[in-house]
C-alpha cells in the first residue's frame, strides 16, 4: 500500500529529535558521495490568477541509499511579490481549491522503486529547515551557548527556536520582529512550547545584544543583520540568503553553507513578471559572495572542517537553499513511524505503478 | 477532486491525432518562449536489488500556460544493463509489488496551482515518442511518402507506425527485427491496426531499400542504421540518440533534432555500477555530434528553418531526448477527456494540497 499522509500526520510522527538525527547521517553519506542531490528548479511563468502573478513549478530531487528511500519535493505555487513595509517580500498565494497551498513529497524505495508514501511539504519543510540550522549550531555554536536572540516570529522561527534548543541547553530567549502584535504572540507561545522564558524586544539590539546565538528566521529578502552587532563568540545563523548582511559574513572566522547549489535552476517564461521584481531586493549583494569557498553542513558533520576553534571566534552558518536530499532523509523517518503507527490513508501500491514498460 | 488514471484510461483517452495536435501547439509556444521545461534529471545510486544494478531516480517537467498546464514526470526505477546479442540493452527491471514498474506524471494548473490529475507515464511515454517522431515526419520528410521500413518491433515501434499513418497516406510497411517469432507477431498486429500491410523482413536492408521513410524504434543503444543505407528523398527517423550512426546523420541534407538538452543532468553516487556500462555503448560517438547545431522540432514547427527544400534531399529527424513538457501538452488532453468522459478514481484535492505555507 502507499501512503497518503497529511501535515497533521507529519507533525505527530516527525519530532525534532528524529530529523536532526537522520538529517545528520543522511549528510555524512552526501558528504561522501554515497547519497546525491539534484539541485532545485524553479520553471516561471504567467498565470492567469492575475497580471501581476506568476506560476511557479519547483521541484527538487535526492536519494539516500542508506535510509533506503529516494523523494521529489514538488511546489505548483502563485506567487506574488508585493511590497511590505520598506522590504519586497515574495507571497505564495493559496491559490487551489479551499484557499490551500500546493507542495508535496513523493516518497519512493531505492530497493525496489515502489512508492512509498505522498506527503504534503508544509510541516516537514519548516522541520527541516530547523534542523539543518540546528546542525548548524551543533557543530559550530560555543558548547555553552545559552541565550538566543530571535529576529522573526513567523511560522520559521518556531522551528529554529525547538532546533537550537534540541542541540544546546538553553536557557533564554529574546525575540524581535517589527509587528508587536505578532512578538509578543509568539513568545508566549514558544515559552509555553520550550518551557524557556521567551521575551518579546522592541529593537533588533534588544535582542542581539549578548546572545550566544543569533537567529535570522524571517523571509525578508532584505538584510536584517548587520556586521555592526557582531560580538566575540557569537554564532550568526540564517534562514534565507540575504538575511545577514554581506559584511558580516565577511567578518566571521567561520562560516559554513548548507550547500554548494548555490541558486535554483531558473527556468522563466516570456511574460512572466519574476526577475525584475528579484532584481530589485537584497539578493544581488548576497550573490556577489562566492558561496562554493565556504564549506558544507556535510563537511562539518563528515569532521573535514571544523565548526570552531575556540570561544572566542564569531561562526556563521547559512542555509543558503534547501535539498530535495533533506525530504528524502526526513521522509523515510515519517514513513517508518507512519507504518509504526498505523497512520494515513493506504491506496493501493498499483495505483501508483504499472505493467508497462515506462 | 484530484483524478487518478491507469495507463487504460491513458490509452482511452488519448489518441494519436489529439496528441499531435497538443504537441504541435505546446512546442510552438516553447519555441516563442511563452512555454518551458527543464532538463530531465538522472539520480542513480547502487541498490540493495542487487549487486550489479542500480536505482534511478528520474524526472522532469515543463509548463504549457497556454494549455493552463505544468506537469513533472517521475520514474523510479531499478536498472540493469546486460549485453544483449552484441548490444548492450540498459533493462528496467519491473521490481516494485506485483512486478510493477514506478513511472508518475503529476498535472498541475497553472491557472490555481492545484494537482488536477496523477497518473502513470508507461503509454503516455510511448505515445508523446511517437507524436514527436510523428511531427519530425510531417515537417521533414517528402509530402507524397507512401513507404515506410521500421526497424525494431517492441513497444515503442507501435506507436511510431501509428503517428507516421498520422501525417502521411502511408500504404506499405516493411518491418526488420533481429528476432523472426517477434517482427511477424509485431507486423501482424500492427497490419490489422493500421489496416495498411506490413511485411516482416529478415534483413536491415530489406526494411530499409526505397523506403519513403525508414524509422528507428528500437531500444539499442549501438547503430542499427548506417550511411551506406541513404537514398535519395529519404526521411529517416530516430527515437534514441545512436540508433544511426554519427557519418549517416551527417550525410543528410536537413537535420533536426528534438531539443537543445542534448543530455540529462546526470548525477551519479559512488559505487553505482552505471558510467562504465554507458561508455561500452555507442553513446560516445552519437555524442561527438553538436546537436546544439541543428535546428530543433519547435524551430520547425514555429517556421524558423525548413524540414525539407525538394523532394531530393535526405532529412534526418532525432528525437534525442525526451522532455516534461510533453507531458504537460498531453497531459492536458488527457485530464479534458478524462473530465469529460467520468474516467479515474477521484481522490480529493485537499489530500494533496495544504493550509500550510510551504
Amino acid at each position: 500500500m502507499t501512503l497518503i499522509l497529511s501535515n497533521d500526520d507529519v507533525e505527530k510522527l516527525l519530532t525534532m529529535p528524529d530529523c536532526i538525527e537522520a538529517l545528520e547521517e543522511a549528510y555524512l553519506e552526501l558528504a561522501e558521495g554515497r547519497g546525491i542531490t539534484r539541485q532545485r528548479s524553479d520553471c516561471v511563468t504567467p498565470t492567469t490568477y492575475s497580471e501581476n502573478a506568476v506560476y511557479g513549478l519547483k521541484s527538487m530531487d535526492g536519494v539516500v541509499p542508506k535510509l533506503g528511500v529516494s523523494a521529489i519535493r514538488i511546489n505548483s505555487d502563485i506567487i506574488t511579490n508585493p511590497l511590505v513595509g520598506n522590504t519586497h517580500r515574495r507571497v505564495k498565494v493559496p491559490a487551489a481549491p479551499n484557499d490551500r497551498y500546493v507542495g508535496l513529497v513523493l516518497l519512493f524505495s531505492t530497493h525496489n522503486g515502489e512508492p512509498l508514501a505522498i506527503f504534503p511539504d508544509g510541516v516537514l519543510q519548516r522541520i527541516r529547515v530547523g534542523a539543518t540550522n540546528g546542525l548548524g549550531i551543533k557543530y559550530m555554536a560555543r558548547a555553552n551557548a545559552e541565550t538566543i536572540g530571535i529576529m522573526g516570529s513567523g511560522w520559521q522561527a518556531e522551528t529554529q527556536l525547538v532546533a537550537a534548543c534540541t542541540v544546546r541547553d538553553i536557557k533564554a530567549i529574546r525575540c524581535f520582529s517589527p509587528n508587536r502584535e505578532n512578538r509578543e504572540a509568539f513568545s508566549a507561545r514558544m515559552s509555553e512550547l520550550l518551557g524557556i522564558k521567551v521575551t518579546p524586544v522592541e529593537q533588533p539590539e534588544d535582542a542581539i545584544a549578548g546572545a550566544d546565538i543569533v537567529m535570522c528566521g524571517t523571509n525578508s529578502i532584505d538584510p536584517i543583520f548587520f556586521k555592526k552587532w557582531i560580538e566575540p563568540g557569537v554564532h550568526l545563523s540564517s534562514i534565507k540568503k540575504p538575511e545577514i548582511e554581506p559584511d558580516a559574513i565577511r567578518a566571521a572566522d567561520k562560516v559554513a553553507v548548507h550547500t554548494h547549489d548555490t541558486a535554483p535552476m531558473l527556468i522563466v517564461a516570456k511574460g512572466a513578471k519574476f526577475q525584475e521584481n528579484k532584481k530589485e531586493a537584497g539578493w544581488n549583494a548576497a550573490n556577489a559572495l562566492d558561496f562554493k569557498a565556504f564549506p558544507t553542513l556535510p563537511d562539518l558533520i563528515a569532521g573535514r572542517v571544523t565548526g570552531r576553534d575556540s570561544d572566542e571566534q564569531v561562526t556563521c552558518f547559512l542555509n543558503n537553499l534547501g535539498l530535495g536530499y533533506q525530504f528524502a532523509a526526513a521522509g523515510s523517518v515519517i514513513y517508518r513511524r507512519a507504518r509504526e503507527q498505523g497512520v494515513g490513508h493506504e491506496l493501493p501500491t498499483d495505483w501508483f505503478t504499472e505493467t508497462v514498460h515506462p
